[in-house]
């Protein structure tokens, strides 16, 4: 205990020497967690190999309040793993220490620091453990109580408790007051305890600064079964400075030199001899499985098969070869098809019903420990975890998205069914990846390369059937196009993607008999764009049409735009430019103008305006 | 009980009518909440003039559960305000029956269909009753139980009971099966009633299938005080209808001719001559509030002011002339400076704590009862209410966004908090407004000009401060942008907008040392977007360059190649591309190369570049 309390008191000098030396950072919120940290760390609880971050039984910890990332970096700085020097680095540029944990510190599993995602991530990785790799592992997740008023955080807690996860163990550092103010509840420890207990959770209500009282606790968490465990403790934000202490006004704010001189004379003597031990885990590994050789896909050309489906069918057939592959679904598996993949493989699927925030949350943990989620929902519900997959790329997750029934195409479910702001939200991501196939062999095709590929991946499905167009050679690389029509003469290029693919593919007939020729491209890949394919086809025609069912801001017709910066050519746009209605595909398809017919009369009336007339001299001719 | 025996049986005919005519939509999620809703509206419990829908004293209805939209409109057309034949129009192009409701049907007072949104909604028209207009209006909202498990759900049910929302009364319809099976609890009613009334409701669990028990509820839950109150009821999905009761497969399809006569006969005599009368509400209005004249404001050109704090100021200034206004905010009302306005108005401020999610919901039922809410929260944030903003279009909702926090200029805190997908996200809300103030003065402007506009508007503040440029009576309409520096021989054109324009006049200022002039035009509204201005600095130069603090998709380089995208200019964009870090503003403009140096360095290499040597015989000439 008497060395329990001389790292505490170091952890806290560090706590408040790098930020004061950074000028920023959260020391009050680092300061009322540091006892419950200190105490799993060093106090043989926590199991670990700093040696090999990566051990497949190390424990794991998520600072789902990240910014108490003082805290944490000050917790490895104790434990011998970061010099002072470097520790005093922190938030500066360059520096892994940054502001809220990111994956640029190897002791960090996820990046956090938008509140309410921890536990989720948390989740994710205790599943891995009970259902996947059986490993005894445990996951605990310093929970913020300010950030228990996010909805995500219910339904990481619900999720956790239905799939029984006595793996998992949650410190909630009930410190009273949040960035502007006291918390919901305050003090009110019970008002969790309630919470907590009827959504199934264990709770164990301790005083937070207390060791005795937190050893026990976490002895006890580490023997309850069938369910999570959720410490609650009561906390004093600014712990250990008596001006800081319990005081509003003090979030996020580091002390300027003479305060922390005042404050390091509270602290009393720092003992930088102390040696603070983490316990290594057993050597267990998870079975290792073989990738073993899949069955080539059957597509007779011109069949009718809805992208969906072949979603669901690739997930089955490469599963073999993709041994860590796994599926979560936002209880729509009937309709995303994830449902064929569950069907062949119910241990790798986990339903995450109705809440995505979660489920993106989950798939991280999941990938964070080896493993390839592929998420599927509705692409319009991805919207609701958009705050998740934007953090999802300074973790560096490795996580494949599936956002079925997209754009105006699904008919008469309307609009709050329709995905059409996916692609400008997934095109964010940096390095992100956006996949949009057309038939069903590009969609097996792409799902392969999705799962092959190591990072942030998005694919969107399509309700209704689209013919086969390709044949089951054909390569799909991530990054490319498919020019499926081209002549000499072509007057335009239209570029579509998915439903509208085959749009353009009609209109091109049209066009054809009226003597009118274009090149078609098939964008499958919409970000990595293929520019060099784009360029070429732009310089060969009069125009470029760009025809999606999506909105306009953000789609297809930006990404080309942006590709095409350096050309010399119109770049029109059909898109979804009104607000949608409920009716049957076909009609919401012209009323949007996207539709065969309104390619038509756009190629018609761009080769008759004055910008295409422009570029007629550099163009090789419209029509023969 | 007889005649509401009677409406239940019309009502089933008339949803199982409208469905198989429309040939899809969700009779069985429609059944099970039939006497829920016959009781409510037809048992004398719902005060409704439907003659005048928006009157502020009528009792309020959501659909959370958009999908049983066929009891919804049936409902109506027991009451007498459809006919058969345009109930028969349901899902069909044109008719305001849509597949989930939207607000083109009049008795819908918001756009549901996306699941857990209703709740959230009901908050904010129940807040209005209660603290703003306070009138004795009810709102009341039909909850599914699948979507119980979206966690924005008990953010709504947490704020109720903080609020003690006792006029808010939801009608839980647990049917146990969801769209692909069974949801979490199936029938275990006791593990609703558990963490409702651990969250602190007032729970009642009854027979939804019974008429006495519901209308015990509703009675019982009118006279409960302090608290919300949630009558928790057991259904059976498919209710009435033998071949459908409790039946997993039948999610969300329609009878065929054959099915439906077989149900018809199942129901028995449907009598169509039954008078459903829905009570009319008392003629209450809310106390009137003259708008009132404001003052001036006063910011000294030059003087450092972060448009943040401009934001709380003008909200203040302003509130006295748009005596409608009221602010939410997500715990960070310090930090985005909505504090300003809540410590002068009190009253018109609500504190939504971290549920972002919730935040834009209650907004949206407040703006339905004819409040102009004002939202604000780091701009990062608001990722997390993608979904609940993209809905409220749909309803045509007046909501005003306000993201603090913006880009990488906001320094040490890091990626996490970093609003960089915010302009992408917002550009996607048809008809919505983006605007990016760089001062002071714009900033109070902008924020009167959204007030006074009707509709979704997003602004963007930033971090740190930035010199005051204009005077107090510059205009800054929606739409508009600002040229600030032209000459006849300006060799490109510089667009920015927020920190970025500051950028970029310094630029312009080290460039026109080395002769090379520049037109630099503020693009605050960054959706409208000055197509005009845009076009004529275009034309008169030989390049376009955009620097943003945001994202390259979606973002303002987006968004000016779509304005130019028919003319015969290079727009080449500065944006974030490089995955951001820890450090302070400065220098992260500069890894992101989007500070006066990054400009400095780009102009000279696009003013050398063989495209803009392909533009030169255009332009005037590049320097004097």
């Amino acid at each position: 205990m008497e060395k329990l309390s001389k790292l505490a008191t170091l952890v806290r000098h560090y706590i408040l020497a790098c930020s004061t030396q950074a000028g920023s950072g959260h020391p009050t919120s680092s300061l009322s967690a540091t006892e419950l940290m200190v105490a799993l760390l060093f106090g043989g609880i926590f199991r670990y190999d700093a040696d090999e971050p990566q051990h497949p039984n190390n424990d794991r910890l998520i600072f789902s309040k990240g910014h108490a990332s003082p805290l944490l970096y000050s917790l490895w700085a104790a434990a011998g793993r970061l010099s002072e020097e470097d520790l005093m680095t922190y938030r500066t540029f360059g520096s892994p220490l940054e502001g809220h944990p990111t994956v640029a510190f190897p002791y960090v599993d996820a990046a956090t620091g938008s509140l309410g995602q921890g536990l989720a991530i948390g989740v994710g990785m205790a599943l891995n453990a009970k259902y996947l790799d059986r490993l005894p592992y445990r996951t605990y997740v310093l929970v913020g109580d300010g950030e228990m008023a996010e909805g995500s955080q219910w339904e990481a807690i619900q999720l956790a408790a239905h799939y029984r996860l006595d793996n998992l163990i949650g410190v909630l550092d009930v410190n009273r007051l949040g960035q502007r103010g006291p918390t919901m509840y305050g003090h009110d420890l019970e008002a969790y305890e309630r919470r907590l207990s009827a959504f199934g959770w264990e709770t164990i209500v301790i005083d937070g600064h207390s060791f005795p009282q937190i050893l026990d606790a976490y002895q006890r968490a580490r023997s309850v079964s069938g369910r999570p465990v959720m410490i609650i403790a009561r906390t004093i934000k600014g712990k250990g400075v008596s001006f800081l202490e319990d005081k509003n006004g003090w979030h996020g704010k580091a002390l300027n030199r003479e305060e922390f001189e005042r404050a390091l004379a509270e602290l009393g003597e720092v003992d930088k001899t102390v040696h603070a031990e983490i316990l290594t885990p057993e050597d267990f590994y998870p079975e290792e499985r073989k990738p073993a050789s899949i069955e080539e896909m059957q597509y007779p050309r011109g069949r009718a098969v809805a992208t969906r489906d072949a979603y669901g069918r690739a997930l089955k057939r490469i599963y073999p070869q993709y041994p860590l592959l796994v599926s979560l679904d936002g209880e729509v598996s009937n309709s995303t098809k994830a449902e064929i993949f569950r069907e062949a493989y119910p241990d790798r699927f986990f339903e995450m019903y109705i809440a995505e925030q979660n489920m993106v949350g989950v798939a991280l943990g999941l990938a964070y420990r080896n493993k390839i989620p592929f998420v599927s929902t509705f692409a319009a519900f991805l919207t609701r975890a958009f705050d998740q997959i934007r953090m999802s790329q300074y973790s560096e997750g490795n996580i494949k998205f599936v956002g079925s029934h997209a754009g105006v195409a699904i008919g008469e479910d309307g609009p709050s069914q329709m995905g059409l702001e996916d692609i400008a939200m997934f095109r964010t991501i940096l390095d992100g990846v956006v996949l949009y196939p057309a038939d069903a062999v590009a969609t097996e095709k792409l799902v392969e390369e999705a799962a092959r590929h190591h990072g942030i991946v998005y694919m969107r499905t399509t309700r209704g059937t689209t013919p086969v167009i390709y044949s089951p050679n054909e390569p799909f690389p991530i990054g490319g196009s498919k020019v499926l029509r081209k002549s000499d003469g072509d007057a335009v290029t239209l570029i579509g993607a998915g439903v509208t693919l085959h749009e353009a593919l009609a209109a091109y007939a049209e066009l054809r008999r009226e003597g009118i020729f274009s090149t078609i491209i098939d964008l499958y890949s919409i970000k990595p764009i293929d520019g060099g394919t784009l360029r070429k086809a732009a310089q060969r025609t009069r125009a470029v049409l760009t025809v999606e069912d999506h909105f306009a801001e953000g789609g297809i017709g930006e990404a080309v735009r942006s590709a095409l910066a350096g050309e010399f050519v119109p770049v029109h746009s059909l898109a979804v430019r009104r607000k949608p209605r409920s009716a049957s595909p076909e009609k919401l398809l012209d009323y949007e103008e996207i539709s065969r017919a309104a390619i038509v009369r756009k190629v018609k009336e761009c080769l008759g305006d004055a910008t295409c007339a422009l570029r007629a001299p550099r163009a090789v001719g419209g029509s023969r």
